[in-house]
C-alpha cells in the first residue's frame, strides 16, 4: 500500500524538482459534505465510490508549517505529540511516501487548528490538506490545485475538498491509477449561507471512518443502492448552488446524511455512530421545521450534528438551540 | 379499495354457505417479525413486496367473539368504543367486506387483549386473525388456515402470520389477484427461546405502519436493496430454525430490523420511529454482546425494542436490562 502511494506520488510530480526553502507554510479551511463521502472503490489510493460536494469553513481549519529537523517531530496547537500517537503516526506516515522526494530528510512539522476543539469538527480534512499545500510551499513545487487534492486525497479522502474553499466537488472518477479522482471549486458564493454546529460529544469515536466504511461496503446490502442517490442527490445540489434554492439544497443535503447513516445502521455489526442526544436533536430539527422554520441537518461520521439555514433566520435558529455555535462560511 | 376487497373475499369464500350461530370465538396470538414486512406491492389487497417470517407469541393475544347485533358496536378490553374511534372504524371497514356475504347484518364485536398494554406489541396483528377465525368460527365457513390467512392479510399484513403458532412464514407471493399471498406455519418448536420486551414509550406513533411503509416505498431509495436483503434473510432465518443456531438467527434477525429501520431513515421526509431511549438500548445491547451476553435486538415500526435469547441466559439478561418483560413463546 505504501509502495502504490509512493508511486502515485512519484507520478503527480512527475519528475517536478523540489527546491527547498527554510520551511513551508500554508492554511487549508474545514469542510463539511452535503452530499457525503462513504465508501471506496480502492483502498490503497483512497478513490471513493462516488463523488461528493462541501462547503468549506472559511477562516476555520488548519495552519501548518514544516521544515527539516534533526529527527522527525510534530507539533500539535503548540505541544509536542509522542512519537506513538496515532495523530503522529498518520501523519508520518502519509510524509513518508514524500520523503525520497525531499532528500530523505527529518521533518519537524507544527500544526494549530483554530477549528474550536469543541466543536466536534473533523481536522483530518483540513489537516492534511494544509500539510501538502505547506509541502508544496516549502519544496516550490508549484502545483496546481487539482494535483494537491490528489495528493492530500491519499492522506484523507475528505481532505481534497479542503485544498478549495467555497463550495468544492470532489470527482470520483473511474480510472484505476487516480488521476482522474480530485476536488474542484465552485465559483458560486452564498454569504447569506450559515452552519450551525450542535456538539453532542468529544469522546473520540469507537470506529474510526475508515474502518467503517469498509465494513459498511463489505456488509450491508442497502449500501448497493448508495451510490446512485449520491449521484442524484450531488446533481440536484449543484442546481441547488447554482440558483440559489436553498429549501433544495437543505432537504436534499439531510436526506443524503442520513441516507448514509442508514447505510451503516444496516452494517453487520450495525454501525451507529448517532447517540441518543443526536436522536433528540434530529427530532427537535423535523419539530421545528414542521412549524416552519427552515433549517436542516447533515452529520458526518460521528455523533454531532451541523445544521444548514439562511442569515434571516439565524436569531430564530439560535433561539430554538440555545447551544449552537455559528460559522459563516462565506464570512 | 373496498370493492376489490370485498371481490377477494368472496373469491376467498367461493361459494361457501354461511350458518350463522348465536355467536363466533376465536383466539390469535400476536406475533413479532425476524425478518420484517415492510412495503407493499398492491396496496388494496396489502399485497407485500417481500416474504416475511415470525414467531408468534403463545398465549399472547386477541380473544374475539362475534355476534350479531342491533346495530354495529364494538367492545374493546370490555369498554364500548365510539364509533369513530380509529380501532373502531377500521374494524368495520374490515368487516364491511364480509358483510353481504352475511345477510347484511350489523355486528357486535367484543375483543380482549391480553398482551400486556403496557408492553408496546402491536396488537392489530392478533387483532384482525382472531376478528376472521371468528368470523369463520361463527359462520360455520371451516375455511383453512391458508384463506383465513389471506383474509386477515387485509386487515392488516401481519395478521396473516397471526393465523397460526410458533414460527410462520408468510409468502410474499407474486400473483396480482393475491392468491398465492398467504401464510404457513413452520413445524419446528424451540421450548428454550426467550423473548425480551423493552417498552420504550407509549405514546401513539406520530406516522402509522402504513403511511410509514408508502413513504419509505415512494421516497427511499435505499428500499430498493430491501427486497434483495429480506430474500436472503428470510432463507438464512429457516435455516437457523431448523437447525437452532441461536447465533445466527439473532443475528439476522437484528441485522434485518435495524435495515428496514434504515430504509425508512433514508426515506423523505426521514421516517425516524427510534426515540433516544430506544437508541440508549440499542447501544446497550451491542455492549452486553460485545462483553460475551448472547442477546439480540428487534424493532418493529416504533420505538419498543425486543430482545432475543435463550433460557440459559435468562438470569444474565435479566441482571442488564432490569425493566425487560420476559416471554416464552412455546411455554
Amino acid at each position: 500500500m505504501r509502495d502504490i502511494q509512493s508511486l502515485f506520488i512519484k507520478n503527480i510530480l512527475n519528475g517536478t524538482r523540489s527546491n527547498l526553502k527554510e520551511c513551508g507554510t500554508a492554511f487549508a479551511a474545514s469542510n463539511i459534505a452535503l452530499c457525503k463521502y462513504w465508501g471506496k472503490r480502492a483502498v490503497a489510493l483512497n478513490l471513493p465510490v462516488n463523488s461528493s460536494l462541501s462547503i468549506s469553513l472559511g477562516h476555520l481549519g488548519t495552519h501548518t508549517e514544516i521544515r527539516q529537523g534533526n529527527q522527525d517531530r510534530v507539533m500539535l496547537n503548540g505541544s509536542e505529540m509522542a512519537v506513538n500517537e496515532p495523530f503522529v503516526v498518520r501523519t508520518l506516515e502519509f510524509l513518508d511516501g514524500f520523503r525520497p522526494l525531499l532528500g530523505n530528510t527529518y521533518f519537524e512539522v507544527r500544526t494549530q487548528n483554530n477549528i474550536p476543539t469543541a466543536a466536534g469538527l473533523a481536522s483530518s480534512a483540513s489537516g492534511f490538506a494544509a500539510l501538502v499545500m505547506a509541502l508544496n510551499n516549502w519544496a516550490g513545487w508549484e502545483l496546481d490545485g487539482q494535483r494537491l487534492s490528489m495528493l492530500a486525497r491519499l492522506g484523507s479522502g475528505s481532505a481534497a475538498r479542503s485544498i478549495f474553499d467555497g463550495f468544492v466537488q470532489w470527482n470520483a472518477g473511474t480510472n484505476p491509477d487516480g488521476s482522474d479522482s480530485f476536488a474542484e471549486p465552485m465559483a458560486q458564493i452564498w454569504p447569506e449561507f450559515r452552519i450551525g454546529i450542535l456538539k453532542i460529544s468529544e469522546a473520540q469515536k469507537p470506529i474510526g471512518s475508515r474502518e467503517g466504511m469498509n465494513r459498511t461496503v463489505a456488509t450491508s446490502e442497502l449500501y448497493k443502492s448508495w451510490p446512485a442517490q449520491a449521484e442524484a442527490d450531488l446533481a440536484t445540489l449543484r442546481t441547488a448552488i447554482d440558483t440559489q434554492d436553498f429549501t433544495t439544497l437543505g432537504k436534499t443535503a439531510e436526506h443524503n446524511a442520513l441516507s448514509m447513516h442508514a447505510t451503516m445502521m444496516a452494517a453487520w455489526p450495525p454501525l451507529i455512530y448517532l447517540q441518543p442526544d443526536t436522536l433528540e436533536q434530529i427530532h427537535t430539527v423535523q419539530r421545528v421545521r414542521a412549524d416552519g422554520l427552515e433549517v436542516y441537518l447533515t452529520i458526518d461520521a460521528g455523533p454531532n450534528i451541523k445544521l444548514l439555514f439562511l442569515e434571516k433566520t439565524q436569531a430564530t435558529v439560535a433561539a430554538a438551540f440555545p447551544d449552537v455555535e455559528i460559522i459563516q462560511p462565506f464570512g
